[in-house]
């Protein structure tokens, strides 16, 4: 087992302390000296490649306004600093009740606006000042989910309706005093009855043109709005999602803007509220439920950049197919996931950096009688636990990069492709995130219990993620039918496949080596290879399936949900491959050195633990038994790797240690008596 | 698909609906009739077999003790009692700080004291007086992890230490007191620097033979007690475990008496304590830190059941061996894996039977142009979410209950099987509950993120019971272990294999049928041939590499670490076939009939799920791809089939409407402007 370097360091660190320390075990607890001490992990682990570069590369952007940003947060009162062991924390606190951190997460939110960090975040426009706005955001996030939730509510779902779904009457009323909260904005599309099927809602809105006004309504109970954030204590305005009833017939869902509180605070006629009480997480994020009793609002309060209704109540639209229509009010909403995804990402960082720094400090049990205790990161199970999570953090981010590329750089033509791969993105890091924070919470033991350490906490606080903006399940589901559309699609017109990634199948089918050896597993086209055969034959698979149930009678619909499985498999396969490959160009695009190097063996390993993870490899014949146990050795030596950079690749994440958890460092003294 | 009885009835219900209601979808919302309204299941679902028999069967014992105590609990206004949708519910109210928890908790636990729950459980002996205060413990368990948490702390770590470690001398002064809550007790094990290793705890305790006293001292911030429930706030006695230092040498770790604090709840002299602070659940249970200042207790607080020291000081054990001394010492502790794993699949329970009645009455897109929303269960996707996750839990209760028998009639021939049989299965049962309430989480959408439907909020109450009293990964490596050592000493004295499970390895290799037929998957036989085989096969395998590495030098310690993978897949085979095995049981003793088919639809659906999630079957070639097809379509069968039958399962589990939370029944008038 030469190539098991983890086993050498601990023999080596075994055989250390044993000669340094010859004490006999019967009086080991005698003398203080020998009790546990804490030893910085930094004293013992190299760094081989450079910090900074790397967390360039990570971040992607905007790394100075990240740090500014940062800094504000640490300076102020208001963020909860504490010290822990001689360094100072800034973290919420969790033993608040809903109502105390409703109000100190909108007092931050005060904070950071007195700061200047939200100058722009409206009236400037462009892929750079985009970017920057996500990268603040992220760092929001990073500090606590509730305080980027309510940020994100108020300047992506209510700053983005008004200017993707508004004209240039709204964009002048609002966008200015949304960016200096004058306006304290809402989004209340989902109800009580319906969420991810938006479509279905029923809330009506209908014409007055006598008065020229719209009359929303609350028909019914499961047509309050619900989950509405901002809605229960602090927004003033909402954008409402109704459908619009104009003489009889059901135009679809529209959205308009009403007032739902005065400057006041106090709740508007025709409206009432109520709250959706305390969660399990986001809690400084006062979520709120929403009755329209036959509200009447101006005319102009249409956002009518896809429809409109003239003065005297005749419906306009350039778009006639109400599912056009529909898609496109819901287009500009991919913002939302597209800030999901990559703050999950964030989330996962903050847990794995936790987590691995805490195995470097900390020992349980000895592998030889009498003899010291092993550090958890030596543990070959241990390794195996973080290091693969590890790397498929770090390809998650470069695909959350690109992702907030192709979304700040978008155009008509990307719509879809926008779509498709955002809902594969964010279903599968918002799961990953969930669990690389059960892992990492169970790798630190029972401190990742305890609040104050994020670890555990942060399971609550981004669970919410996996449903909301989409439930996964579904829009895994929308990535196979828009594959399965675009492969009909080429078919039948004959036409070679262009975008969504699928150009590979114009080609002929990879041939994988019967034998792997070391090299073949960690050569990028390999790789490649394996990924594209998965994809390719899923969605053959897939749209065989459909084919031969439609045969048989079966509507498309019901065929895709019997398909279900073949489509889990093959959304999976799209989103992995979609990742595999966006780690590459980063790759790709470094000159040769260290760094490159690193990347190199964290790219093998995201690549090989996604095999030795998927069971369809084996299930359908892409891999041989013997291939795949190829795989799993490959990802115990890379394991090996890995170990001595784990530090170092957590120190690249670029998150300032106040940000991280007490136990990420001297854990003993933030624990002594001394610090009661 | 004439098998797929679930789209059978959404195509009947669509073509039902369609025909009674021939709106068009132009003027759907305008009526208020339409809109969604809320059906309770138990309306359109039917049920075949005797629900209150099933849940005796799942219950194993003590139905009526159970439902004298829920019923005390929903009498109480201590419970926080509330009114949703016209019903009655009981749970703890979270919004509460860590500080109003504790208290209320602490008030429950009077009243339960006051009615008469905890009487004999101390003072009486026997396997049904330790039956029904299991029960009792689960119930309080289902009301809230953070009372059964704190009962347990007290009668079972405080108070079985002081009847097991303890003697005659013990048993008069504690027992009947700790009975009475006239003391109140905790558990010193855990410290900040050792969790799961115990042996390397740090605290130190001398014997002063001039006033006949031990000496109790922390030596360093690490050998502080940590975790400690109830050391925070009530508790006034608690057991310490030290090592004990005798004449300058140390025997190891042991167990003694000592007072906290004084019956005004004053701290004594020499002790101090710090809190744990706020938790990511069980804030109910008030978690502390102790520190012994050189501590003097009388010799007669040593528990001296395994050693004693003698007045002038002689250290005296009738077991000679540090090692076996130790184990004689977490021998009584098993009980805390029992109450774990069973604890485990009633919150497993309460997820579930939230999360299938609201999957009854929730419906969400249609599959057919402007026809009605289809019931989440009837989608086959959400059924493979949740049919499988109820069938483990079935089977899960089964081999709960059969722990808690082997446990209350344990002899100390038994106290090895006891050991990894409780291993495993509190590994694998809370490991299984913390993936059900996640997936009913997400099941149940955005209303899991609110604690008032429990749901999610249990993630964080139970996400404890992973690490606690053993980490689940340390104990399923001891469960591998302790089959290795097994095999190897059957094999060197040439001996059957007698114990653990394993007497069908002294039978020949199982053959499997190369084709699969559907009857030949539900055949109880070949269930069983395929797990045994699994298990056969992964032992022999994990013994041939443990021997191989030693073979090349290393030591078993180390083999074993490297060995990890397949220890983790022997681990699992050995546990998920034990618990096949409880289920076949309970199968085999019941009369031919309803209980007896569903439950048969029930174990197949466990054993195929546990071979469909696992990839070793097809790793190790004990199926062929074309039998893990066969495998997964018959899965999908069974969900179909046992679609029908959901109701009534989760029925079966005998948890009282007011313990489970309003999503899981009228919600939409839970939400109503009416109930604000």
């Amino acid at each position: 087992m030469s190539d098991n370097r983890a086993l050498q360091r601990v023999n080596i660190l075994v055989n250390h302390i044993l000669q340094s320390s010859p004490t006999s075990s019967s009086n080991l607890s005698l003398t203080r000296e020998i009790c546990l001490q804490y030893s910085p992990p930094e004293l013992n682990e190299s760094c081989v490649f450079d910090v900074k570069e790397m967390r360039k590369l990570l971040d992607g952007h905007d790394v100075v306004d990240r740090d500014w940003i940062y800094g504000l947060m640490t300076q102020s009162n208001l963020f909860n600093r504490k010290e822990r062991g001689g360094k100072i924390f800034v973290s919420p606190d969790y033993n608040q009740t809903m109502e105390q951190q409703r109000e100190i997460t909108m007092k931050r939110i005060w904070y950071l606006l007195e700061n200047g960090v939200f100058q722009g975040w409206l009236t400037e426009s462009g892929p750079e000042a985009e970017l920057r706005k996500l990268a603040l955001l992220e760092v929001c996030g990073i500090y606590d989910h509730s305080v980027s939730i309510k940020v994100g509510v108020h300047f992506f779902l209510w700053g983005n309706a008004v200017k993707f779904f508004g004209t240039k009457r709204h964009h002048e009323k609002w966008l200015k005093s949304t960016e200096d909260y004058v306006v304290k904005g809402c989004f209340a599309m989902t109800e009580l009855g319906h969420g991810s099927n938006v479509r279905g809602i029923e809330t009506v809105t209908t014409y007055d043109p006598t008065t020229e006004e719209f009359v929303i309504s609350t028909p019914c109970e499961s047509a309050q709005k619900y989950w509405i954030g901002g809605a229960a204590n602090h927004a003033t305005h909402t954008i409402v999602f109704s459908q619009l009833h104009i003489n009889g017939t059901n135009q679809g869902v529209h959205a308009f803007i009403a007032q739902i509180r005065d400057q006041d605070g106090n709740i508007c006629p025709n409206i009432r509220i109520a709250d959706c009480g305390h969660k399990i997480g986001l809690n400084g994020v006062d979520n709120g439920r929403i009755w329209f009793d036959n509200l009447r609002i101006p005319r102009e309060n249409l956002l009518n950049a896809v429809a409109d209704v003239s003065s005297d109540g005749k419906y306009v639209s350039a778009i006639k197919d109400p599912d056009q229509r529909f898609g496109a009010f819901m287009a500009p909403l991919t913002s939302g996931r597209v800030t999901i995804a990559s703050s999950a990402i964030y989330s996962a960082k903050v847990g794995l950096a936790t987590a691995i720094r805490y195995s470097l400090s900390r020992r349980a049990f000895s592998v030889t009688a009498n003899g010291p205790e092993v550090l958890l990161l030596d543990y070959p199970s241990h390794q195996r636990r973080l290091l693969p999570l590890l790397a498929k953090t770090y390809a998650m981010s470069f695909a959350a990069n690109e992702l907030k590329m192709i979304y700040v750089k978008r155009t008509p033509e990307t719509n879809k492709a926008i779509h498709v791969v955002s809902s594969g993105f964010k279903a599968v890091l918002t799961w990953h995130n969930m669990r690389t924070l059960q892992e990492c919470r169970e790798a630190v033991g029972g401190q990742g219990i305890k609040t104050e350490n994020l670890v555990g906490q942060l399971k609550g606080e981004f669970d919410v993620q996996t449903t909301f903006e989409g439930d996964n399940n579904v829009l895994m589901q929308q990535v196979s039918k828009a594959l399965f559309a675009e492969y009909v699609s080429c078919k039948k017109r004959n036409k070679p496949f262009k975008g969504l990634g699928l150009e590979h199948m114009n080609g002929s089918r990879p041939v994988l080596p019967t034998q792997l050896t070391s090299s073949t597993l960690r050569c990028s086209q390999f790789q490649t290879n394996v990924f594209c055969l998965r994809e390719r034959d899923l969605l053959e698979q897939f749209t065989s399936e459909i084919a031969q149930l439609q045969g048989r009678g079966e509507s498309r619909e019901i065929s895709f949900l019997q398909s279900h499985q073949l489509a889990e498999d093959l959304g999976k396969a799209f989103t992995e491959k979609a990742i595999l490959q966006t780690i590459l160009d980063a790759e790709a695009k470094l000159p040769a050195g260290s760094v490159k190097d690193v990347l190199g063996l964290v790219r093998s390993m995201y690549a090989l633990i996604s095999l030795e993870e998927d069971p369809s490899l084996l299930r359908y014949g892409y891999l041989s038994r013997e291939n795949v146990g190829d795989v799993r050795r490959e990802v115990s030596k890379l394991c090996g790797e890995l170990r001595p950079h784990a530090l170092a690749l957590v120190t690249s994440f670029g998150i300032p240690d106040s940000f991280l958890s007490p136990i990420a460092f001297n854990w003993v003294e933030a624990n002594a008596w001394s610090s009661v």
